[in-house]
């Protein structure tokens, strides 16, 4: 049926305990209806890869069972077909997000998959199938030579775009998203804080949407990483108070809108600081406690907007055009990639920001 | 001029130092230009206004001097008109709010004018005025038996609105535009935390706006009152979990929007533990502390709207036909009534919740 | 599998030609993944069906092939669930929705499944089966004993509402969605053209979600049914100039929002001349005429807001709620109802207006 | 009060009938209160200038009197202020919007103020002064050295913008006022349609904002100049089906979003035909015919968002941004400019478009 020579067995980098890693021959799985199967081509390591290794989301029940194979940025081409496929072919280069809706609850219907109902009711005993899928995080992922995936959560790559700038597009997605709900004010001030990789694509999304100004919080390399991308404000937060100097930049105003990527703790307080009244605070973080202090007088006196991101819905079409036309330049995000056998190094070199890594790529 | 008979001077309840309140004989104001001179009727008295009274708006400057008059619920009948006025006529029955903006800054400009940029720019010496208002918190209030007005903070009373109603024009405009920002879903569940003057307005606004079934959080008297006024649930949180009740009446699922009125420092959290995936929450109080804990994570992960919501802009019309249609029914709320003399005895009634009382007015 | 004992055959009114229409004996059909079957209970007769019936439709394919069952506007019972139905139960008393939608198109994905991107894509032939389906105009319909639906389209119905009000759940819903997409001004004015089955739901929807005057623009026996259904101004357009009576009720400013139900071609030039500066018009209503003319510079000048709106998307469980609350009073809206075998004696009580009928409903 | 000697007449181009222009010298006059008198240093010509010399405006009452000063988009120096005026500084350089709003009516409050409910009630005989005001059109204009306007209705301009581009901050406006209400979505496909001046705006506005594909469509000169200042796609309508080939760049599905720019009598039509399910149209132009044909059913169909866009409400500030960071090119924008005395020449070159006009400044 395709073109391919498909193996029985594959390779894939399982996570057989917390902290441990192998190296493992697995069977390669078959696509169901709705399904495609897909030779992986590159896997991009997000922030939460190595917490998920260190037992850091034993809470979330992720993963649900070991040994599992996670990975979810990824990309890479369809090698078969499920029964029933019929917009998609053998060959086509595709890159995936994280999130498959259930497609039946009211939040799906509604376009709002990440956020989907039956988000976690779908086991990995296969005793209930309401459709969900969340890739690499409960369900088997792409840190392998092949994955399934539903063609609902697979997008075509344009011609131009690498397939390891492609695997960036669930992290640009997470960014594009939180930046479309905060909107973006044509001629206006924009302030993203913490510019790890959904952080610079923000700002790079920023500067695309029609922003005036892109002001960036951070520090170091990434702070460093930012200026050469083209931010127009760097502001680093251990020199200068960074709500003092905001204001000051804007007469007093406030930024319109605030791109919160940082999840420090203290990163919600100071961008509700800093933005103008009735600006939007985008929270696209996470954050290691539960609960974070909010100056909610302050969300009440200016009547700010502070809208929860939940990964990337309905975006991944447009940050692969704009990979297309540069105006994310993915290049320059990544700035390693390993081969499969060496996913602990790349974890290494990503987790601890060695050699200046933004984003780190495994090539399956 | 006028028809109206109108003395040099007037009775005013006067805040001559905090918890100093004194029946003085004062200038009546003489209306400028875009200006209306009005006989108060009725005045509502608003939480704000004991705190006011003990210091506890010291921080914010209000008053900005002493003797002040206070009062910002109010109703009247113009009786004069300042330069220039012509969309409104002597004798009109007419309700206030409590803002008015500058009409000149980005935000005025726009329709935001509670949140105008230029709020406080105008002091009490006459030195700056760059026109924003805030009537009985920096700018002399309605508790008293005249008082001058901006035709732009004014509305006209529909005939079968009595001036006690028409007083809580304000009160149920503020409720009113947490309710806007949150939406109401046709059909859906809306929680009203706190059952106070505003609660219960939102709660009625709720019912009129299409909610199918409206939930209300509180204790007490006012929870009685919600009761009777037509909440189709009430949950004491003195007796129950909250957030349990809530998740348990919507199926698991969580309620469409919540409406925070209380002002107690764990209703946010519980607010945002208790709407859907994707819901809202509007911040309609304010809070004793500058900060409050928020499930961050859970606004990130659930994607909740936050929204401040800031007085009453653009909502006055939409009141008083509530109003008039029955809507709201304004006279099950007003629970008491005193002359302006005895405007100390009024503040008791309304602080101590003697009696029953929901909304104490005065008729000066 | 099923208490419920479900024969091999089942009678269905065909439509062998068209204005030709004959009861049938056919295959009760098998449900498939994600699908359920239904014994119908009762199916409403929509306007789109004499049109249907009479060849009205040709240009749009429907019906795609002889002999079609139509109907698409019905409620029934579960009694037999396909592979993988886990959120649906046999027994279950549900509505259904006319469209289905692909569930992998953008607009399906972003929740606008009515405008679904592969509509019509499916054929009758089985050879593509991309997913979408239209119940009634491509797809086999309602009038039968039994149909099989995906369960994307059906929603529980609540235990006070009866099945011939369910069945109205779709025109309801079509209604429903017009109208947010307009949007209701709390305490507005919002007028209603064509008093018929959607557009008398539509008034009812109005006054529920806050309008505080609904103005019903028609004549006859409709717009009587109008008047006792709780239109606060009614308008017969052959005794009174419509856009003037509007201006004068609404002090010249015009109305809120206009939900153009009517489908002369008339109707949408009126809508767009009667509503206020900046308000809306909702067309909910089809054309005879490819092409309406429309005061575009009063569109341009006023900047109205002219939304189309298709069929009802997620809106279903909304409607539901409100036959449930009695905000839509159900049962005053249908005044007919016959067996499958008078199928036609029923179209002709419909299409005709004879004895007042407003909507006829069918007991399969 | 002023460092600028202000003589007590002035230079102006008058209409002293139609088609009869004439170079007077009349008072310079007074700014009142909340008013500033500005030098005028450029303005520039717009469509709506010829045709209302040639009296094609007399059905709107423009202009209101003879003789009258026209000229709206203009950018000057201020040299004197009124009486409150504490925002603005004598030597301030700004630029002006041809709509003041009055600031009371619900519409202006709401931040709608081109659309202002008392539009039109201020006459030019003093009687009635409800503070609206259409500069140009029929309250005296910018065709003169110098002219008094609210500081509502004027922006500070960015030092590295010059006043001829900065003249153009009503024209730019014009089109990004369009262009929000019609949204730019990301990566996506825009088309404008008529590349005049206001087209050429939204052009290089839509690329700002984040589009994709931004296509052309228009004829001879002008579309030149779109490729020139960097449409993606040019589409000549005399040379090809302009619906067809929309469709066919976008495989089938259609544009995002279409900016109606052109004002023939064809191309509302052609926009809805061109636009994707659930797409918007922006009518930002006016049409010679009251009554314009629309394919009214295909607005159901696909539901699509037809919006109306009058003038340029709250957006100077952001088109000022715009041109200070080139990302509206506006100095390739104008190709022409004469003094004052030679305005008559200036109207024949930009209205027959001779030696590739497109903005004609004027420099009083």
């Amino acid at each position: 049926m395709s073109e391919f020579n498909i193996p029985k067995t594959m390779k894939a980098m399982a996570l057989i305990a917390y902290d441990q890693l192998q190296l493992v021959e697995v069977p390669v799985p078959q696509p169901g209806p709705g399904e495609v199967l897909c030779r992986i081509k590159a896997v991009a390591i997000c922030g939460s890869d190595p917490k998920m290794i260190h037992g850091g989301y034993a809470f979330a029940n992720w993963p649900p069972y070991f040994p599992f194979i996670m990975g979810h940025e990824w990309s890479g081409q369809i090698v078969a077909l499920g029964d029933g496929v019929e917009d998609y072919a053998v060959g086509d280069r595709v890159a995936g997000e994280a999130h498959v809706g259930c497609g039946k609850c009211d939040n799906c219907k509604n376009g709002h998959y990440t956020v989907c109902l039956n988000y976690g009711r779908d086991g990995h005993d296969g005793k209930i199938d309401v459709g969900h899928r969340h890739y690499g995080f409960y369900w088997q992922g792409a840190n392998a030579e092949y994955n399934v995936y539903k063609t609902t959560g697979i997008h075509r790559i344009p011609d131009n775009v690498s397939y390891n700038v492609a695997a960036m597009c669930d992290c640009a997605g997470v960014a594009l998203h939180g930046v479309e709900l905060a909107g973006v004010t044509p001629g206006g001030t924009s302030v993203i804080i913490g510019p790890g990789a959904i952080g610079l694509c923000a700002m790079m999304e920023c500067k695309a949407m029609g922003s005036g100004r892109v002001i960036v919080v951070g520090r170091g390399a990434k702070l460093e990483k930012a200026r050469e991308l083209g931010a127009d404000v760097c502001i680093d937060f251990e020199k200068e108070d960074v709500v003092e100097r905001v204001l000051e930049l804007t007469d007093g105003i406030g930024a319109d809108e605030v791109m919160e990527c940082s999840g420090a703790s203290d990163s919600p307080t100071k961008a509700c600081q800093m933005v103008r009244k009735r600006g939007a605070v985008a929270i696209i973080a996470t954050y290691n406690n539960q609960k974070v202090d909010i100056p909610l007088n302050t969300v009440n006196f200016n009547e700010i907007h502070l809208v929860g991101s939940k990964a990337n819905p309905n975006v991944s079409g447009k940050v692969l055009n704009f990979f297309s036309k540069g105006a994310i330049d993915g290049e320059k995000l990544v700035t390693h990639s390993f081969p499969l056998a060496e996913y602990e190094k790349a974890i290494d070199v990503f987790e601890n920001k060695k050699d200046g890594s933004i984003k780190v790529v495994i090539n399956p």
